[in-house]
């Protein structure tokens, strides 16, 4: 069944015939939440059982956390001095004791696979078994074949780019870099520190960007100045791209004097709720901007609304599973900056969205106008095979696969990387299966395409295949 | 052909065999519009073929109405004093003519089912045969195993709620309690009466809220006690749920002061669409307090807009096929409720979407996440075979099929039931073999996860699994 | 492989048989943007390969545009005096070398078909082949058979509808009149020009519309008398139909007072943004009722916010491939305008949709109710295999088949209607073909919706049946 995993019983022959060349292929991960000292600590391990597989997975989490098992008896470390459970072993029994909640859902589907294919576990994961499980994946674990840079060279990780704040002093990349890693393993400046001008250390944050960059932040000129300079920084350790996550994806310029009065009231602790939606408009032009000039591909997240359990962000802070997605405006937002910008393939703008709406309404329409344009892929509650199915219908027919950027696998679950791309590679395969045997592509073209969704769509949007 | 009615050919061998140990299940009615008297009078009958399949069923009036038929031609009930057909066979008649605008509709398939399997009609109903069937059904009606309680035992229905309004004497409900049905039908309170403080009539409602409690309503803080009497009384004859019907899923608390205000005037007829909007979130908020206390299950139906065709509203009054979804916004919306008290068990709310797009956008997100919100079956325009298969598709892989609440039949049309029950379990299992085929589920697991959705979720979901 | 182009593997042996009976009817197109020059003059070719499938169809123009190609590279021509590629031969070089953006796309699939089966290219188009091709379809197009009014014959098409401005001097339609053509080409009005008050030009045209109908313009009583003997012309000359673009549905209405403020204004040149707003939306019911007195069938298309690249405008105006849709709000919006005409057949009303949210959860809703109403054809995005398949799913079981108007092809590219047409009947005959294979549907009844789906819906929506 494993061979035949996810193609539809009527093109299960053909599917397996796109998919058998590309299986292999070498993982391009150009966004992920790994975080780098896994990589640039030689010592690094990816822990305990609970650590790999429950704790900082939100995938997880938040799914046993709606059939009532509190986050704190999962081991999420809480801010408010509750008591948290530091047991891994009982964590553990508590993650395998509930897993029918995982059934059908593709978070079930990668850890199925991770422990069958990346572990070699056996036994099926159930409450009884949960201590057994625990002892074999606590003893390979510990064994250096399972460190990350082993499993790294095992999955066959081409490239693999971090998410990295602005703020952040890239002391891991500089590791790696040292180490003579030679861009396999990249940073990405995430720009959302800066975006929310009303937001409670916003003035630290900039004023933190000033001390990074020798530029000190003073308003809007010298914030734009030093995230320049950031943006070099990043570049000089093998950075390729920029990442912003906003909620509403609205661009729009502010004059030289407004962004100076707004930033100022912001650098003061002063800025308004006006202020900060104004200034976010705004960045997203000045980003776009910046991309046109160095070349870093800017990615926009958009549609998420954070943190929509309040007691549960007092508690145990973001990234617990409470992003809940809200109808998401593309056409309207980015006519600013496409307008401006969008002709210009020297800018590369990848939009992803958690609208799913919007694919077939907003983002191929875009996509197969504008150059500068690449449509991200399906993204959080939408990287499942029902989700990529569904976009791949709805998008490719309006933007033609060209406009597609790829697969990214998003993951801060190391283990789950190989899990992912393997789904997207075979609904892709039978995806293209089913073109092929409707008459709408012949077999070398979907060849080709299996191939181009596999990894060379996602080298070429990333700008990885430029040396 | 029957036995693999909606069995995709492909799935045919496998959902036939995880159809069928569930196919004879009881049926777990907890949402329907059926009339208690129906089962509380002894005496009941299911009236004339017209009365039963035409006349009340507003699925079957808005399709021959927009064919051009004129509803009084169909005998609905004018309120301006038009002529209104009465011969029920020429109803019958005319409603057999225009049958091929139901071809491929959901309502098509219950009609066909009902008439085929719950009344033994062989012939095919058609304009030609419309005559004789009708001569068949009257003689069949008129015998007492087509009486109701005769259906509902050969239904095989466990138990059923009607949905009874806040200000309904419960009359039919005592009835049932008295001749010791024992929970097997059961009330459900619906709040809409009192949710639109500027409607005609809502202050003559609270005051008979007054007098069904012997609480006197003066204000806010005795609405809420005379709903929360009225709550009990329900509770007392059986009631496992509340269910309150909105055009916007708003929730925001009002302090008490501003609450006795717009109270106030709506007791004194001058409430204003502003107050109407704010107390229809606050009153949100405390159902939800409510629920949380009792253990009464809050079901939230969010998205239509009632009575579009104004004329129709003032010659024929609600219920004629006019209420049409529009847009619905859940994330944002449901914030304040859920963060106050989605966390907490005790509170259960299931949220039903006439909104397609919020299944993977918003509602399984929440559901996915918090453990006091259970996902509604898809409802009104959606519960046809392609809808049920848009909504498992869509919820399953986001949420879990642990977070969904099961099927409910949301029907008045009596002799539909066993229909409506049997498409879900027949998408469920086509759906489920589908998984198996593609890998994404072993087969126990599938003739559990079938099991679930027949039966058990909607048992838990409504708690009617607890006594 | 061509014969059973668009049946799934499963469906296709009950597909083909349905198909078969309906695939030679002929071609019914009562929604097109067909030059009605190239039929009224008896000399018209259709010109160059360039001009036939690259220059003036923005389908195609996007694409390559969305990969880099500069528009004046492709011949669009340009209103600010940049240099425009003439050689229709490089043109044609530089299409047939960037072919690989349109693979599994609608508009790769209509260009194959068109040469293969409209002009008999066997050879396989590439930059290899490209002026080989050209020269064997520059051959072609020279002869006789190849004349457009030639393929109209071949196609078999027994009517087609053009596009024409209110203001236009309706002389190819006089000219195909005076030459016995009978209807078989129609004009359309177009209603555009008139929406708009805010637009330069509206004065101009409004003119133009006076001197046109012989009714001096001075006001909005005046401008309602205007285009009421436009529409008059129109129906003299064949017309079936009204056409109006907006971006908003809205429908409402004015006071006579007001409406004649607002166009006073216009008139002068001073109309503000707002009372475009109020206009348009007051315009659409005045042209219900015009259609409702006249016959007159209205066709609605809304949600493209058109010219969405404003430098792409400025340099080479509209119709570039840069209209994108917006999401679009329906049952409120139309809400006045049904509530005063929806119930009477007399008007027929045809609403086209972007946004696929909205078909279930709309406009399939309003058309299952109100007897105005007719749900138009998958348009523009969506006129591909897959959104075929997705309007009839989400839109059928809500309103049933007999509430579609049928397929329009909406094209302006000559060669690709039989290929347009063909998709849609291969893709209803699957879509029945799984109807059947499911037991939703008998197979004579499957036959029946076959032959409607192909002509006759079309031919009754648009009462192209009546005479």
């Amino acid at each position: 069944m494993t061979a035949d995993l996810l193609f539809d019983p009527a093109h299960r022959e053909l599917a397996r015939t796109l998919h058998e060349p590309v299986a292999d292929l070498p993982l391009v991960c150009p966004h992920t939440h790994v975080d780098p000292w896994l990589l640039a600590d030689p010592e690094a391990t990816l822990g305990t059982p609970a650590q790999l597989f429950v704790i900082p997975d939100h995938y997880v989490l938040r799914l046993l956390h709606s059939q009532g098992v509190a986050l704190e008896h999962l081991g999420v470390p809480a801010r408010d001095g509750i008591a948290v459970e530091r047991d891994h072993r009982r964590i553990w029994q508590r993650f395998a004791e509930r897993l029918d909640v995982l059934a059908a859902t593709p978070t079930g589907l990668w850890l199925w696979r991770a422990l069958r294919h990346v572990f070699g576990v056996e036994r099926a994961l159930s409450g009884a078994t949960a201590q057994l499980v625990y002892d074999e994946l606590e003893d390979k674990l510990a064994r250096p074949e399972f460190a990350p840079r082993a499993l790294l060279d095992r999955f066959g990780v081409e490239v693999l780019c971090t998410t990295d704040a602005v703020t952040d002093d890239l002391a891991a990349h500089r590791a790696l870099h040292d180490q003579g890693w030679n861009g396999r393993v990249r940073p990405t400046l995430r720009a959302d520190a800066l975006l929310e001008l009303d937001r409670t250390g916003w003035a630290a944050d900039a004023q933190r960007l000033g001390e990074l960059t020798g530029v000190e932040v003073t308003g809007h000129r010298t914030l734009i100045a030093a995230l320049e300079a950031r943006r070099d920084a990043f570049r000089a350790l093998g950075a390729v791209a920029v990442d912003v996550s906003v909620t509403v994806p609205r661009s729009a310029p502010l004059t030289v004097a407004e962004a100076e009065v707004r930033v100022g009231r912001a650098l003061r602790g002063q800025a308004t709720h006006a202020d900060a939606q104004a200034f976010a408009a705004h960045l997203l032009m000045e980003l776009a901007r910046m991309s046109r000039e160095d070349g870093l591909v800017l990615q926009l997240h958009a549609g998420s609304l954070r943190n929509h359990h309040r007691a549960g962000l007092a508690r145990f802070g973001p990234d617990i599973g409470a992003d809940i997605p809200v109808a998401t405006e593309w056409t309207r937002s980015l006519q600013p900056l496409l307008s401006e910008h969008g002709d210009d393939p020297a800018l590369r703008l990848i939009a992803f969205t958690l609208d799913e709406s919007t694919l077939s309404r907003e983002l191929a329409p875009l996509a197969g106008y504008y150059p500068a344009l690449r449509l991200g892929a399906p993204w959080w509650f939408l990287d499942s095979p029902g989700g990529i199915r569904r976009f791949l219908d709805a998008a490719a027919e309006v933007c033609g696969v060209a406009n597609l950027a790829g697969f990214v696998d998003d993951t801060r679950a190391f283990a789950s990387i190989p899990a992912r791309h393997d789904v997207w590679r075979r609904v892709s395969a039978d995806w293209l299966a089913g073109l092929v045997l409707t008459g709408r592509l012949d077999e070398p073209g979907a060849h080709r395409l299996a191939r181009e969704l596999a990894v060379d769509l996602a080298r070429r949007a990333y700008r990885l295949d430029a040396g």
